[in-house]
């Protein structure tokens, strides 16, 4: 048995069966022992931001981590943007890059760099196998640092020789380790504030918190309380719909934040940060949270916020009932298609269990609004801000739970960055549809510069967040990557219909709908 | 005036009137005084990997530097892989990183990245300017850094409040060192080395060796003294054609390249690395210099090899003539259109004057050779070997030689990376020919596979090395980005003919070759 066997071996004992890979040749052992270990699949990505981002999208729905496999520094360089989004996203992800064999390093060859340097920006944990002998063991434990808690990005650096030499075999799985309990006197200290009558309060829900039975807690101690119940602005995944508790997101921008926000005494975070603003703006406050307001923590990323949670409610809400959200659809939209009639239509046939990847940005936060009280589904944010996410993070749910319909909602200019994964969508047949929100503009990016306050208005830069000249054509981008159900809306009727034919495909669809220019 | 404003201002007055960008929010400012500074152009990409090349592909013809424009530690990394290649190429590059505001990084936003740690794996100079009275001095300055010499990537990190507050104004331009003068002990040296009878020797140019002046010296040399000449696997700007001095590349493979290299007493390095394996394989060497070579260092990088080559041709070979190709050209193809044919086809109706940017991994080898008796044309290579690079490359090099056509020999796999390179040859109507070379595989992978001496033959294995299941459609993928000549060519005829239509055109066009499957 060689290295690689071992380490994939060692893998799926692990429970990490899925490697979303773009290998080269130092990774060439890896790929021969996917023949030695048919319990790991492997899929190929034609680029490594997709690879990345679908090992994110897998584990924010299964809840282990994949591997993503990448060709040294360049196939990390390429992989990074979406390895940030896990990041923020606290997503468990076993980050596999490929190296020199280890005599090889010193001779400076073309692809070599310094893999650790870049990989150290994702602030996880770095190993490097040195020998084809602790391979197995530095991968099991590579896999149990992905799980955190909080999830993280574990880099594993191979050597090629590491994967081509003999060893004895695979290495046992290692636990991971479980989320630490929260103190008892800061939930009692929390429960008393919540108490005192008259204090205006809002509980703000992050990471894990926003999944159906932390809410839940969450929307009882509110409906008992009177304090507000927020969402960090870009939950990893949160699930809604009717039936249960509706949870307001934290407006992306800050003056919507600040709205929100606006007369809070306490604020009491749950594996949520502080709010700040996205971008900093000239003259503009940085932090959100308003004069006189005390920011309290339940629980950071990696404790056991459910449990808190649950404690907090059994002290203040033993018998209260959380509001849950009623059963509702809107119509379906006639006339033109823009923001609005498109959330309408998505809204009046998102079929129950949906799972929405969202990269819409400017278009997105409407179609949350008029899905609130469809059938329960679940929603994946742009947690990161590094644009490219949605296309390979909807390919990644998908090879997760290929019973449920995905929808990714995808801006224009984003879906250039990583489209290439439409094919390992087609390839793997996913059931993933896209919906590509066309405004022929890179239209947050015209609203920020008025926000910055960037002196001109002139035709030069504005030139530069046009994506006319020429207009991109997504149903030819679409088929290119081999994408047979593939159609153009222009107006609301035409995509609500064409959006109920790509659901009926089971594989993937592609709905280019051409919205108003901003 | 504002620091972006004094920044642009200064990279105009610092000889630098190109930006290729990929700009977020927090590099508005920089956008808004586009307007301000009417010298600078500023052109879009669709993804950062575009901006990158194509910043290497202008410094590659123009003989000075462009900027990149990135977004926070994402776009960095987005746009790392073609700044590895062009660090290898050691082309000059001023890599603009817009960051946060100085005052919002604390927060931890969640674009927050470490820039620097990126950046670090570049080896270049990095540069962080923290007030607008520092930013104009400091560019000055990162331009010369980027000349080096030799080139190098010199990364610019700029904070969104240094842009948008106010400052004193520009800065002069600060004068780029000047390469170092080689120790005429060392030229005295290596001239007694080839001027030793019955010694075996070889003369390798690399870097700016390779241009023709430096090739005909070295060409002079050779012919007196009887030394080998070779060029560096992948240079990064050869200039080659009838008339020229015939230059032989080392050979990708090791095998073929330890055949070149059999039976030499001396290899002498001008700007060029010793040969090393560009893998390593398993009981195969890296280095691949023969038992009993000794490698001599004429000039390294950064040296002046032109002023070392031409007082060693005083030398050595007052008086001879280099040899010269002869003009010729192969036959217009007919038949099955193949990797030969493919060659033939180009050398028979390659264009004076062209820019050859040579991503063709497998097939491109051939046109090298079907090429050299050509009209003059210059040559550029994949001399990083991160892969994506041709695409942004051949649009950066149009840029800087809007009347010279531009030949993009393109592999299938590849092209997948940097495609939206496209959109903006469209947009800026670069006059560019991209051929397409689909076999349907990561064909080079497919030989590597067996190389390294992977246990399988496995059809898991193969399948991760397949790029059909579904086809790429490189005609629609052209169309999406709004190229208007496009065409298919299934035969050697039909390929010489459109890729005649295509030169014909003053503007961006693809053919896509349909080469058999290896």
């Amino acid at each position: 048995m060689n290295g690689a066997q071992a380490l994939i071996r060692t893998l799926v004992d692990s429970g990490v069966d899925t490697t979303f890979m773009n290998p080269g040749t130092s990774e060439m052992h890896y790929v021969a022992a996917l023949d030695d270990v048919p319990d790991m699949r492997g899929i190929l990505a034609l680029f490594e931001g997709v690879a990345t981002g679908a090992a994110d999208g897998f584990a924010r729905m299964a809840g282990r981590p994949a591997a993503s496999l990448l060709h040294l520094g360049p196939g990390l360089g390429n992989g990074l943007a979406n390895l940030h989004n896990a990041r923020r996203a606290h997503t468990p992800l076993l980050n596999i890059v490929g190296d020199h064999a280890t005599h090889h390093a010193r001779y400076d060859a073309p692809l070599q760099s310094d893999i650790e340097a870049i990989a150290s920006s994702l602030n996880g944990v770095i190993r490097a196998s040195t020998t084809s002998g602790d391979v197995a063991r530095d991968t099991a434990r590579a896999v149990a640092d992905a799980y955190g808690p909080p999830g993280q990005i574990s880099t594993l650096i191979l050597p090629a020789d590491v994967c081509w030499d003999p060893c004895d075999g695979p290495a046992p799985a290692v636990a991971p380790r479980q989320p630490a309990a929260v103190d008892g006197n800061v939930i009692s200290e929390i429960a008393a504030i919540l108490r005192s009558s008259g204090e205006s309060a809002a509980i703000m829900v992050g990471g894990t918190a926003c999944m159906a039975g932390p809410a839940e807690l969450a929307g009882r101690i509110s409906a008992s309380t009177g304090a507000k119940l927020l969402a960090e602005t870009f939950p990893t995944r949160s699930q809604r719909g009717a039936g249960r508790v509706a949870v307001e997101r934290l407006g992306y921008l800050a003056e919507f934040a600040q709205m929100q926000l606006d007369g809070l005494q306490h604020l009491i975070l749950v594996e949520a940060a502080s709010p700040v603003s996205f971008f900093a703006y000239p003259d503009k406050a940085s932090e959100l949270v308003p004069d006189g307001c005390t920011v309290h923590t339940l629980a950071v990323p990696g404790q056991n916020s459910t449990g808190a949670l649950a404690a907090l409610a059994d002290l203040v809400a033993p018998d209260a009932e959380p509001v849950l959200t009623s059963a509702s659809r809107p119509d379906r939209p006639t006339g033109e298609l823009n923001a609005e009639t498109l959330a309408s239509a998505v809204g009046s046939i998102l079929p129950e269990g949906a799972i929405v990847a969202d990269e819409g940005n400017t278009t997105g936060l409407f179609v949350s609004g008029f899905t609130a009280g469809c059938p329960q589904h679940d929603w994946l944010c742009l947690t990161g801000g590094a644009i490219g996410y949605g296309m390979p993070v909807a390919t990644g749910a998908a090879v997760a739970e290929p019973h449920r319909k995905v929808l990714n909602l995808q801006a224009d200019g984003s879906a250039m960055y990583t489209f290439q994964a439409l094919w390992t969508q087609v390839r793997e047949n996913l059931d993933v549809t896209t919906v590509i929100l066309n405004n022929s503009s890179y239209a947050v990016l015209n609203m920020e510069l008025e926000r910055v306050g960037a002196a001109g208005d002139g035709a030069r830069a504005r030139d530069m967040l046009d994506l006319t000249r020429p207009d991109l054509d997504f149903v030819s981008l679409a088929r290119a990557c081999g994408v047979e159900q593939v159609s153009r809306a222009t107006t609301a009727e035409e995509f609500t219909t064409q959006l109920e034919a790509a659901f009926a495909v089971e594989g993937p669809a592609v709905v280019e709908a051409v919205l108003p220019p901003l």
